[in-house]
């Protein structure tokens, strides 16, 4: 059911670093929140009038998209591949927002030396005689995981808040939680499977179906906050830079560097020509390059005769329409 | 299932204002808790040798004393009116540990102006033509209350986090929540109704009774957390008091003092000589009186020749074996 | 008087939201204040030798440039109307800095159901029989505001402090005080009434006249300040972005761009080649835009060829000489 | 005009460390301020209901006090002396709370190094030609104070917020203003003059007069605040100790108590017979000293045969009615 | 040298939980530290006037004291073990103030997987085929406890800060350091020797002999510290108790107390007659027991018939002088 | 010795402010540190793998790069100058990093009021009677001062911690310590002489010799930070700004610039034609200028018919290979 309203909503994470980051992501891309009154679960966002933010537990929000109450929602995907159900009415439209990586994994014991992967696990069940016992907040995505390594009779204990303590005072045998550093682990004398990884998880971008396909409003914001969401990830890793180069002409400068891998990119420089007091003749080279590859770039520039390269920071790099945007129209169309 | 250990658990709140009030209440009854690593979850009390304190969520110490994982317990009683369960074996051992106040309460949009008491839903279930769906966090509870006005066929959400939003976003038609002030709910344009008190909480101390039933050394940290956490209670209430009395004996003064309402209490004071220089007769009175009482005990020792009145701290008053005890061992002989 | 010395002085608020919003102000346009010891009130800004910064009380700032005791200060709006007196010796030479929005309002208590506008308080003044007593931090504002509505029997109250509880007790019927957002006003039972908003106030940059005119060193401390405020606010809502364009010559280009209504703007872009690879005609078009503009600009340029569009931040945009700072001049003169 | 109401009501100081000291004295008092909302300025003492606390700024409260919106306050004798005016309806019911220690004093820049004296500034005026000006928060009591010093002529300005850099920029040749370390005035080049402290202050306890004649109410208030306060403040300097003593007779150990100083007190001590295990004769003796004769009284207690001395610490001491409700009582009745 | 002045010196130690416990220490004794201006390294106690506290770095304070720049000084005993040198100038004259536990330790990384006490060392320096280098901040004691255990050759590298990292990057083999709780060796790697443990160290109070010997104000000022010190941390782990005892007299309830372990111990309860409304016989008994012992004496005084038994705390319990302040003079003495 | 592994290390002070403006340069030059442990000594550089941050107290950094346990360090020039040695193991590859600064000096009492300058400490000596006493964390670096003022006969005291109560306490007659504003030192009495500066120091970037000789991938590492913070550096003093020119020919726009003295620099500008609606002739200068001499270039750029400048951020800018990396290599070939 499609809440009975023309006002679109987004739902961002209540509190904890989720929170902090899908708040700085939006304001990165232009979409600042303003949220006067803490105490409230309502803010908007000035640049996208018409469209409410609620703040929710990760879980709740998808809950939350899939019933159709909201329309959009910001959370991990340990909570939406948990939560979403068979049924197709949660729609990932961004799977990879960048932050909030951790990953499920299965953990045992550091007393149980001998248990190093998922296959050891049948046979201590077979020690014990019993079912083992699992406590869990991700009972769907564990019991899928168990099942696929063979270990179907596994007994699910669903469990809120800390689960570290649970072997040890006996309300499981092994548990499976979301790791981020490790440091409770071993703290609490856990340890997780070398092959226990249920999934890895960090932020996504999820809709309703529903809002989607009726909704026109609904769908131009999607269009919108996949834009500027592409457009900043995708100028977070790269730099614009500009290279004072000697050379006769565009052209032939130009040439020397196509002959380089990084410089010599798919698109090719732009070319300005300097204005120099000695009448020296002198091109300026304008080109994007990744961070990663920053250090080649200037080693290359040098090499073909560039000199006095600039760098400067870019907010965003709009392509063509993003991939996402048609991947998502093109599930819409499927039904 | 009891743990297979000799260890006796007392689980405690791990976070939140519950935790500090119940760490605060053992510190002040002389059984300091020793934490020295927060990242863990265990600690111990280092007058009470054998025990473990192990830090869990509220509504997760009800489960763990439920299973026998944990002996002990000191959470909410709304946690343990929700999931103690109808088999008996969580008994609560202190009903009123004097913190944690808090009411589980109807909750429903301050929009509904004509609803006002729960025999006002009715007319709204009747009016939407379908049950009623409530969201909440303490369904056991919820329904039952419901039950009893009449209202069988409310359909319950089970929700985790903040409610609140739940109305607003069609999640839901009313809730029900814990209150402590009251301002949340008007942030949030939500009102109680009138007679829609489910249950009013307080800290409790909760036990497994297998565990007191066949363990003597369970028993036993029963005994002492009760004769102390008694002694302590009913301690902050009362203050110890010395006057200087003139008069010609003991028994004249005492009888004086009979003739108050406050200061003639149930047992009599304790009257011993003071000497003075100059050969005058005084006595010098001790006795107990409630803190409330105080300013009228003052004003009668003056009215009986009373002056110099002393008032000291006092930090347990331990009389006969607490009623508290004497309970417990008649409930767990019952069955 | 101006004070007797060359040094250039500016005020600053000295604490509060205020005082960070305007230090950060100052850093943004290139003028940080460097404040090593944060005991004393004194600090400068290393990049504008000569001046030194004060810190003083929002209200102090406008008397002391009122006197003259220091040429420069950045305070509330409020402040200046309420304290700048007849005389025209407090000139306000940037009236928008865009920081510390709030109003000043009338405010009466909830509890005047009937009471909604000015001219309801003519009938609540005959009620009471007597002149209505209004506590107020700004007597001459609220006087004129009144007089305006034909309510010139009011007496008023000055007040220091909170002022909310003073209906409450007694100490005033109504009261004028400045609002952000309202949530104080309804913790203590309190209204604005629709037509009762007395001024909008936000930052403001106010100067001595006499200094001014007398002094050529604070006049070109207010133009270096207003140059780089100026060109600083502007900067704020604009980017400055690149696309390729595929096109035969910069005049096509040109002209197809011409057709849009953002990327055809006044001036025109700037063009520059492009050299690919496999010989292709590009070029690299460079504009400025505003950002809520933005999403209609990448959608101008992808509609008449463009792609591969490149967003960078701008620091300042520097005009002509400010149009404020000729304001001020002209404001000079006519003395 | 006393309130239109049968509350009685009590400001303290809205914030800074005159609230927390206030709020700690009343606690200490067992009148406990309950505070539960820290936005609103309303609260509740549970052991004196009809009371109802009201936050306010220092100086609102005597204004308050004054006409009788508020009948009881704590706040600066400085705030009293100044605001209370001459008609008597601020009455000062205990003048010395014990806290908020500081005093007014007349303060000129280090600079003037041949200004030590207040008759030093009869020259300085001479030198200036002209009357001094004097910024200050509180021109009442330094009109006074410098009229006494023959300094008739000086002109005060009446400022808020930081006078220290007053001098500095010319807003004021000097200042008169509160202080508690000289660390601000040394930061500021500044010093006091050697015999110009205007007053010392510290917290009192004031009320208004009409309230205390007219309402029975006020009065058993003012009364139990007295009671409670008085009892307090005696309490914190003295301890209560027993000491065994060896002797044959209580009396012959209260004549070789006699003897000292201080524990041969006013009273005489009370002594109580201690039953040993081998017949001999041991007495207890229990007394209250002050702290700081608490060596004094060690020594002359192990000098008369006293050993095993243990210090207990008292909460209140109540002597007869004290003599500050009689002062209060006498001085309602002049009139 | 000694201090060329009359004044007396004590040092605290100037930054941590040492500096702390050590004024809670003082506050507690009765001799409360006033430090107004916390970057002034000097602060007084006004109940010792004549006495001047000192801030140090805890290994300074012990030079100081040695060379007599202060007379007197609260430190770990770690750092006296360390610094007080062989020449008797130093004294110690408190060895266990009860706070400040830690002990200084032999500590290898945790790859030494065949190195587990003090005698697996001369293996692992056999291998090395030279001397072992050890990290450490306690050269000489660390030098004597390798010398007892027969390896004489080892080579001490003085180092200051952080230790635990010099295994790691080669700066030393092993370190020597102190250890609370052991965490942050688990997350270096590194482990305890099993008999590694050089010394156990609390803070200690510790004064110049030759101030003691020569100057009588020091020696007065060290009583003082001595016999409040001490009364206090025997305070700390007792409590008063008074229980109504029903029986025909004083001696026979004293017969039944010496029955018993705990309320039958050396000296005899205090009895005093309670005068009942219906004239039973009941006497009020007073006592001091130890905290430890608190339950068992509740238990043996409802064994001989006691109910209603009222705990209080107490401050100091002086007993005859000191026997820390006789080891002193004695050793003074010795010389 | 070199340590023993292919691991290349940089030592970052372990804390204080030194250890923040160390991680901004790094992530400011891209090369952020990741540091998910913060109890952990370790943390990587994602951008350099192969590089281990080791964090250590700013003294012991120069120790472990003397020693070769770590190959790279940035601490204060300060503890380099005092602890590198004399045998040219340590090699300062970078001498100003442009934060940390702070001077080393010779400090006496304030009350020596004859002592200004080092001239004179003769004079106090010769009063002494005996050398004078200095205390100090720098005795390298002063005993080399004060023997360059003939002062050879100085006894210097090892000190640790806070040196400024020395004198006070007769420890040392003066010392000399590291000072950055000065406050410390006023409020201790305390005042620096004249001509007593031994050192001006910041932050440096020093490497291990050998590590670099025998090394190529800390040679690698080397030119790569260099590369990285000499751009980075560089870049902050300068912005990057775009103006539209009126004009005829780009040429001739470049002449009139040519007569400018900022605008008109060593390079020349590159100048790319503006496409006009009206057919009008811009061409967009672009140029690098100092951020000091901005004010000028916006003046000098409406000179000659600029208009609609705009001033864009630079992250790095990077000329020819660094000089400070030349100077390395030339240093390494030297012995």
């Amino acid at each position: 059911m499609a809440a009975n309203t023309t006002e679109i909503r987004l739902a961002l994470p209540s509190k904890g670093l989720l929170t902090e980051a899908a708040l700085e992501l939006l304001a990165s891309a232009g979409l600042w929140v303003y949220h006067p009154n803490p105490r409230q679960y309502k803010a908007v966002i000035p640049s996208l009038p018409g469209l409410t933010v609620i703040f929710q537990r990760p879980g709740d929000i998808v809950v939350s998209v899939r019933d159709g109450g909201v329309d959009f929602g910001i959370t991990g995907w340990d909570q939406v591949a948990e939560r979403q159900g068979q049924d197709g009415r949660v729609i990932t439209i961004h799977p990879a927002l960048g932050f909030g990586a951790c990953t499920l994994n299965v953990i045992v014991p550091e007393a149980w030396e001998d248990i190093q992967t998922m296959a050891d696990l049948h046979a201590k069940q077979a020690e014990l005689g019993r079912p083992l016992h699992v406590a869990t907040k991700f009972p769907n995505a564990s019991a899928a995981f168990f099942r696929e390594h063979g270990l179907e009779k596994v007994e699910f204990i669903d469990a809120e808040g800390t689960l570290e303590i649970a072997p040890t005072i006996g309300y499981a045998d092994l548990i499976t939680d979301l790791v981020s550093t490790g440091t409770t682990l071993r703290d609490n004398r856990l340890k997780k499977l070398l092959d226990g990884q249920i999934l890895a998880s960090q932020a996504v971008l999820i809709a309703n179906k529903t809002s989607l396909k009726t909704d026109p409003a609904a769908l131009g914001v999607a269009r919108t906050l996949l834009e500027y969401i592409v457009a900043h990830l995708r100028a977070k890793d790269n730099v614009s830079i500009f290279a004072n180069m000697r050379g006769d002409s565009a052209e032939s400068i130009a040439q020397r560097m196509f002959t380089q891998s990084v410089i010599g990119g798919l698109q090719g420089p732009t070319l300005s020509p300097v204005i120099t007091r000695q009448g020296e003749r002198w091109y300026a080279a304008n080109l994007i390059v990744r961070k990663d590859q920053l250090s080649q770039a200037i080693a290359e520039l040098r090499q073909v005769g560039g000199s006095g390269v600039v760098v400067t920071p870019v907010t965003f790099i709009f392509e063509e329409e993003p991939v996402e945007y048609q991947n998502m129209l093109k599930s819409l169309a499927e039904d």
